[in-house]
C-alpha cells in the first residue's frame, strides 16, 4: 500500500507553496520562483509514489502531447512519452524531416497548424547559439497570438527538452536525485558541488547541461565550483547569472581552471564535457553561412584544442580528492568513458562502474519530472487533483 | 457550460437528416449525398463544442486508425493525429519506407496484414493522376474480400486524406469554414467564390484542392468561378461535374482564363497553384517510365511556363474588384507568400497578413471534420450516441 | 453475443493448466513448458472472442509498450502494436538511427534508461547468427540488474520478435491456425508437415521461420518432415533438438534432400526459402570485419548456388503428392510467388490463390497471439482476470 507518511508530507510540502506554473512554459529555471521549482519536485514524487502503488495518475481522457526533436534524443524522447503516457496524453512527433516545414514554412504557422488539439509541446532544439531558446518563444507567441485571434481553443504548454541556454527536465532530475540523496532539500545548503568540464573525443557538445547546473543549484544553498579549460567558459550571461544567485543565497559560485581545485572537498562532482562558447558562436556563424569547409578545420582545430586536456578526467586519484573521498558522480549520460565508449574519455571505467546504480536513478527521475510539469502546466491545484485521485484508487494495471 | 441552443439546433439538424455513412468509405464528396456532407458537418461542429466544453467524445476504448502517407504532410497528419485521439484511437503509421512493402508485397496482402485490428485507415495518395484514388479503392476491395472471406473481424472505413481527384478532408474544412463564416448553409446559396490558379515557383502541386472545391461548392447553391491561364486546366471530367452540379442547383460554374474576371463582385476568393492537367498527365508517364533526364526537363519547362503567368497574384488592388472590396480570401496553408516565403508568389503579404486569423480557423475545422468522418463510418447514428455522451458528462480533462 | 460454450471451454482449459509465464521472458518456444504454450493459444483465442464480441480487454489504464525492430517488418509491427493497443499500452519505438544509440551507448545502459516505464519490450534482431538471440538476452541481464540494483521500479517482459534462433510469435500464430483448422490440440497428433525449403531468387532470409517450426511442432507429437537441398541445413542443434523432442512425442523427425518424400501424404506443406547455416555464419563474420566486397562475392555465389534448385517449388504437382491432394498450404508472407513478386519463386500462383484465405487466416492469429504473451507475463492467472471483464463488460466501441 501507498506509504502514508511520505504521501502526508509530501502533500503537506505542496500545499505551503505559492505557485505560478499554470499555463506557464517552463523554459528557463531561473525564470521559475523556489516554489514552483519546488511543487515540480514534489509532484514528481507523488506521481513516482502513486505509479509505484499501482495507483493511475491519468488526468486526460485524450489529448495530444507534441514532441519536436531537433536534435537526437534516446533518454529524453523515451522519458517526454512515458510522462505523457502516464497522464493520458498520446504522444505526436513533429518530425520535420518528413514534414512540410522545410519547404519554407514559417514557425508561427506550423505552430497554430499542429495545436489545434495539442495540450503540450516538447521540444529539443540545442545545436546552435542563439537560436533554441528564441525558436521555443517563437512557438509560444504563436500559441499566444493564436489564442488571442480566437484561433486555438487552448493554448499548449511548452517544455524546454533542451535549448541552446538550459536544459531544465535533465537539472531538475539532477536536483531531485540530490534532494532524495540527500534526505532533503534544505540539507543542500553548503554542500559543494564540481561542475566541471572533461575531456571527449568528440566536439560540440553543447553548454546547456552544465548551465542548467550552475543555474539551479546556486538557488538551493549549494556552494558551486565551475572548472574548466582556460577559453572553455559558458555562456557569460549564465556565469554572471549564478554568481549573483550565489549571492544572494549565502553561498559560493567559483570559476576556476584548475579541476582539482573544483574536486576538493566537493561533495557532488559532475565531470562532463563541452564545447567552448567561442567556437560554439564561430559554429553557429558558419553554419548560417553554410561555410562546411570553415565548419571541418572548426572541428579539427577545436578536437586539437580538446586533446591538450585529456587530463581532465575523472579519475580514482581525482575522487581521492573530495569529500570523504566519497562525492557523487553525476553525469548526464551517456558519458565517454575511457577504454569502453572510447580511448580517452570523460571518466575512468572504476568510477563510473563504482557510481553506475547512482547514476541510473539520477535518470530514472526524468519521466517524473517532465509529468509534473506537465501537470503544473495544465492544472492550478494539481496536488489537490492528485489526492481525489489517491482516494478513489483507480489502477494502473487492472486488478 | 455547453451552449444549449447551438447544441440542440444542431441535434434537430441531424435528426431531420437521411444518412448513408456507416461502413461507407470517404474518398469523393461528390459519392455523397447533401445529407451525408451535412451530418459530416454537424458532426464536426457536435464534437467541435464538446471538445470546448470538456466533454470526452471517446467513443473506442482502444482501436487502431492506421495512416498511410504516401506523400509529405504535417497538418493533416496532425489533423488526423487529433482526430483519432480525440475519439480513442490510435495511430499507426504505415511508413512504406520502413516495412517490407518495397520488397513486392501486393496492395492487397498489405491492406489485410495490417487491418485485423483496424477501425479506420487514413490515405494520401496525391501525387499521380490515376493512381491515388485507384490505391485507395483497390484497399477497399481488399478489405471487403477480407471480410467476405471471414479473414477479417471487422471492415475498416478508408477516409482520403488526398488523392489525385478529391481533397474531401480539406474541401469540407473549407465548407464548414464558409458555413460558419456566413452564418449557415442557407446563406451560400448565390455567393459568388473565385477559384482561381495562382503563380508559384514551385512546380507539380496536385489538382485536387481546385476540383474538390468546384467539386464540392457547386452542390451549395454557390456560383463558381473556375480562372486560370490557358492550357492549365483541372481534370476534364471534373470540371464537367462542376458545370452540371452548378445547373442542376440553379447556381453557375464558369471557366475563364482571366483572373479579374474571376475576382469581379467575388465573396470569396480562393487563389492557389496548381500544375496543368497535361503536365500531371506526362509526369506520371515519365515516372512509370523511370525516365529522371525526362522528368528534369518537363520541370523546366514547367516553371519556365509557369513565369509568364507571374501577375497571376493575389494582391490589393486584385482584392479591390471583390463584393464590397472585401471577400473572404481562402488557402490550403501553406501559401507561397511573395517576399516570405518565396521572392514572387500567389499572394501578396498584405493581403495574407489580413486574412490570417480567418485562414487559420479555416485550417482549424480539419481535425474535427477528420473526426466526424470517422463517427460517421462506424456509427449509425453518431448524434444519438453523443447526445448520451453529452448526458453522462465524462471529462476530457479531468475535474 | 459471447459465444458461451466456446467460451466455457477455453476457460476450463485454462483453469486445468499449471503454468509458469508471470515475469518470463518469451524468447523461445522450447524454453516454455507444454502448459505455458497452452495457455499463451487458450488466452490468445479468449482475446480474440472478447473483441469480436466488443468486450474490452483492456487491463492497462496506461503503460509502454517497447518495440524495437532491428530489421524491417510490417506484418509483426502491426500485430504488435494492434496487441498492445487492445490490453491498453502504447507503443514506443526504439528507432536506433534517430536516437544517441548509434554514438556508443552500452546496450545495458539503454535498456535501463528506455526501461523506467516499461511493461513490456518486443525485439527483433534476427540479422545475424549468434546476436539476435543473445542481444535479447542482454537486455534481460540489464533488466534484471535495474530490478536489483532498485533503480527500475517494475521488470518489463522481453518478447521475441524474431531471433537468429526462434521466432515464437510465427510459430505460435502458426500453431494456433493448425489447431482451429484441424479441430483442436489433441488433433495434431500424427499429423505429418513438411516443413522444406522452396528456391527465391533473394538470399540471406533467417532461419528462424523454420527452425521455429520443427522446434514447436514436434512437441505436439506431429510428424515433421524438414527438406532442404544439400547444404542448406538450419542451426545443427535446433535439427538435434528437433529429433529428441519427436522421440520424446512418439513422433518422426526426418530430414531429407528430397522435397517429393517430405510432400509424400503430407498434411501441411510449409515451403519456404531460408540462406544455408554455412551462408549465415560466414555473412555474419564479414559484416563483423566490414568486407563489403566479401559480402558482395557471397551474395553472387549465393544466389549462383540457389539457381540450381529452382525445382524447389510448390507446384500444383507437387500438391497432388500430398494427403488426399489436398494438403493445408502454409507460410509466413510475403512469399515470392512465381510471375507474380518475381520471375521464379517459392510457389506457383494458382497454389498459392487457393490457399489465399486460409494463409491470411494463418496471420490474422499474430496480434492475439503477442496479446496472449503480454498478458501471460504480466498476470500471474490472466483467465480470471479476462472471466471477471466478461462479466463487467465493458465495451471496446461504446453504445
Amino acid at each position: 500500500m501507498i506509504n502514508k507518511i511520505h504521501l502526508n508530507q509530501l502533500l503537506d510540502n505542496l500545499s505551503a507553496l505559492r505557485t505560478d506554473n499554470i499555463n506557464k512554459d517552463f523554459l528557463l529555471t531561473w525564470e521559475k520562483s523556489l516554489d514552483d521549482l519546488k511543487q515540480t519536485l514534489y509532484i514528481a514524487e507523488l506521481l513516482r509514489l502513486m505509479r509505484k502503488n499501482n495507483i493511475s495518475p491519468r488526468v486526460f481522457d485524450s489529448g495530444i502531447a507534441i514532441s519536436n526533436f531537433r536534435d537526437n534524443s534516446t533518454r529524453t524522447r523515451f522519458s517526454f512519452a512515458s510522462a505523457a503516457n502516464l497522464l493520458g496524453l498520446e504522444v505526436n512527433d513533429l518530425d520535420e524531416s518528413t514534414s512540410q516545414i522545410a519547404h519554407g514554412e514559417t514557425v508561427r504557422e506550423t505552430a497554430t497548424m499542429i495545436s489545434f488539439m495539442a495540450d503540450i509541446i516538447g521540444i529539443r532544439d540545442d545545436m546552435y547559439l542563439d537560436e533554441g531558446d528564441k525558436y521555443q518563444r517563437e512557438v509560444g507567441k504563436a500559441l499566444d497570438e493564436g489564442i488571442n485571434d480566437d484561433v486555438l481553443e487552448q493554448r499548449a504548454g511548452i517544455i524546454n527538452l533542451q535549448s541552446d541556454i538550459d536544459h531544465p527536465t535533465q537539472s531538475m532530475s539532477d536536483l531531485l536525485h540530490l534532494v532524495n540523496h540527500f534526505g532533503g532539500i534544505e540539507n543542500l545548503k553548503g554542500k559543494k558541488i564540481a561542475m566541471t568540464w572533461a575531456y571527449s573525443p568528440s566536439y560540440g557538445k553543447p553548454l546547456s547541461v552544465p548551465q542548467g547546473v550552475i543555474g539551479l543549484l546556486t538557488r538551493f544553498g549549494m556552494n558551486v565550483d565551475l572548472a574548466y579549460p582556460e577559453g572553455y567558459n559558458l555562456i557569460p550571461e549564465i556565469e554572471q547569472l549564478a554568481t549573483k544567485q550565489a549571492k544572494e543565497n549565502g553561498s559560493t559560485f567559483n570559476i576556476t581552471n584548475n579541476m582539482d581545485e573544483a574536486f576538493n572537498d566537493a561533495d557532488i562532482v559532475y565531470p562532463k564535457s563541452w564545447a567552448p562558447f567561442t567556437v560554439m558562436q564561430e559554429r553557429t556563424k558558419l553554419l548560417k553561412q553554410k561555410d562546411y569547409s570553415g565548419l571541418d578545420s572548426l572541428e579539427q582545430t577545436c578536437l586539437k584544442n580538446n586533446a591538450k586536456y585529456m587530463d581532465w578526467e575523472c579519475t580514482e586519484d581525482k575522487m581521492k580528492l573530495t569529500n570523504d573521498k566519497n562525492a557523487l558522480y553525476m553525469h548526464c549520460l551517456p558519458a565517454d568513458i575511457t577504454g569502453v565508449s572510447c580511448k580517452q574519455g570523460e571518466v575512468v571505467e572504476n568510477v563510473f562502474e563504482k557510481n553506475k546504480i547512482a547514476l541510473y536513478k539520477q535518470a530514472s527521475y526524468k519521466p517524473y519530472i517532465i509529468a509534473a510539469m506537465m501537470m503544473n502546466n495544465r492544472f492550478k491545484n494539481p496536488s489537490e487533483i492528485l489526492e481525489k485521485i489517491i482516494k478513489l484508487n483507480p489502477k494502473r494495471i487492472a486488478f
